[in-house]
């Protein structure tokens, strides 16, 4: 861990193509990434830590220098702790740019130390979004021009058993 | 039903001038306008399925070439299933813009032969949405000029007898 | 009260520095400046009216010419029964910007005589959120650079001892 | 010139009905309104200084307590100079907000003591700007919505004779 | 030309697979598309409104119902003039859009009848456009993703020889 | 050169705290940061190219694997040349975020190992441009809290001079 590693958070609820994409890119330019599946109690996951965690674990398989971690504190304690000073951030639209200004505002004041660079999403994946994934899903839309097959027997698991 | 036909999908939570004046406008450019009343099961509604579709078809009674129905799965399906090749969205604020944009590529994904129409708001209407008016009507304000008098009674019965 | 007063209404769900600033600078541009704590029943809020209400108090203590006070009902009614025609509302990002513009016209249809004043926030308050600070205190986050001691110590209190 | 004194500037290039709305709204809340016919060098301009200034005194006639001036230096040392504390400018689009936030936090950081009160453009003014005015007036189009007589028959002048 | 005609307006300089794209799918709705070159004396071209058109051509053969023309006046008045009451507009950018919605309101107010239809670019075009080709091509860089042949022997012959 | 490379670039146009701010935290993370004056035949700058790397050179000093360059070709030729595979972009406002979109996503398609990583502006940056210091220094305002004491002096030689 140092200087030359990177984390990379997220719900991961699930993870999507979008995501595997970045990672990818992103695990080419740091030692170690480190992909931190983030836990906040206060929102409401389709998925268990656990489930997403194991998705994540099942889509980045074989890509070398990613690490799959969890987390349910504040992510600067994380990176603080394990002394990571990179962030990676995923961009897509407009909205999801703002949120992010102010999110990299908050991070910095709070671990002045830290970096955050801003991965733009690949054209192909930068209109895909977990929550409308799981909306398409749950009427057992087609999905598998977005998620993983495994994803993919996730989610009607979850949703069309109900 | 065919390359002449269009849909015009929403909640309709309730109607509202402005999707009225999308509805008008619309209904002159294709053989048949189908003015969907979409149900999904995830989200909160003010107003029923039955309630929404009753006030649709009241403010919408004269209009030509104008079908109104309500549907709850993926909208694509039933566009497919109906032969409906061309969709209907109206634009107001810019963040209506990127949730469009998104959802126009997923659904271009699902369904290749459909066109989206996007119709910009009328200037008089382009800052009326349904959960302001409803936020404004259950604090009795007047809202009037929004909505039909037939929803405005509709809208303190369901909250203001509460 | 008169043209030479001004409303500034909000959550304040809690108070931070970013709003002090805004009174700041507003109290000193009018004749009394009415800081009204607003209660929407559909709203969840972290903190009790009569809380937030005393926070506001405590923060703005010693400013002259503000008087703070709490409403529950539309706030336009309000404003015409303390025939107060001027409003002050604080920008930070674009998002905020166009549900503002919505609201804005909404208000002066309701109220023709009303005028709203938008001030910008000032750079060191532009990313700071009621939201995203109850987050981070929700973790023990430090959050001594937006909000003051008194709120400081009111989030501990809320989030932590539960 | 005051506290209660504020500034309107711009380059009214010709003034429009949405300007004229942006002054009678704010002449209302201040004891004297100076409306600045600003005049930068490195700007190209369809009227002259003194046309500019000509069109903006004949449509704003009548329209007691406001001021009508032009000055060509930094904006700030103009109101330095006169000790006007308060600055108006009007906001339509998103892109006119971000470069106002801009211009806002220049103008503060020369001058600490300024405060800026952005107005929203009423809905009906919302989509006119002087560049698209003149565009449509260049090919003999209808302007009359926009503009008053007077400075319709200076942009034909202008224009057409050419 | 009727109301199942419609004007496609651009300046073309050059035309590129974005452009194309939008052609292809507009066709396929209306009887008949005007593929419009418009002409502005105060913009400044690569290409003259005759090579424009020629490229247009060029790269439209093929597709039917297409009709490519060439107009230099207010668009409105082409529009009255050749009774054609719907306008096809393609979207891409935030930025594009705000343009678009006060375009869309001023030719709204000079000619009422007319609807117009906003396309969103498809992803693999919706980071293409004529300026960024030109300057790619100014410095010999390959554009052939992005404009056909012919349009790239064009720029070539323009750019490189001079 | 190498993976753990990167360009900066820009038009320096003149080099402002917000660029030197960004080269300080991006010359952090890589082995040698290369930060490149950018020529663009088709735009007018107020400083020579020469000029403009003097400036640079200055501001830079002492801030160890800097190396400034200039280019006046197609930026992707340069790195593919130089074989740098990162590039870093400052991010302000979002107009700017949709032009860096544009731009990433075109030298992507002509560079496909190129990454690009994009670092948020430190609020007390995110409201300079270069544009805006050259208009307030040509009226002699004071520009000192966003521009160097020699980078002033060339701004004032050159705009005052004249």
């Amino acid at each position: 861990m140092g200087i030359r590693d990177a984390a990379y958070p997220g719900s991961f609820d699930p993870i999507t193509f979008g995501h595997v994409n970045i990672v990818k890119r992103a695990s080419e330019r740091f030692d170690n990434l480190y992909v931190v599946v983030v836990n906040n109690p206060n929102k409401k996951y389709l998925f268990s830590l656990h489930e997403r965690v194991e998705m994540v674990k099942k889509d980045l398989d074989g890509i070398k220098n990613v690490v799959v971690e969890s987390f349910d504190g504040l992510l600067v304690n994380y990176l603080k702790e394990k002394k990571i000073y990179n962030l990676i951030r995923g961009l897509r639209a407009v909205s999801d740019y703002e949120y992010e200004l102010q999110m990299a505002n908050a991070n910095h004041m709070l671990f002045r130390e830290l970096e955050i660079f801003f991965l733009m999403a690949d054209t192909d994946f930068s209109y895909i979004s977990s929550s409308m994934i799981k909306e398409i899903a749950s009427y057992n839309g087609d999905v598998s021009k977005w998620v993983s097959k495994f994803v993919e027997s996730k989610l009607q698991e979850k949703l069309l058993k109900k």
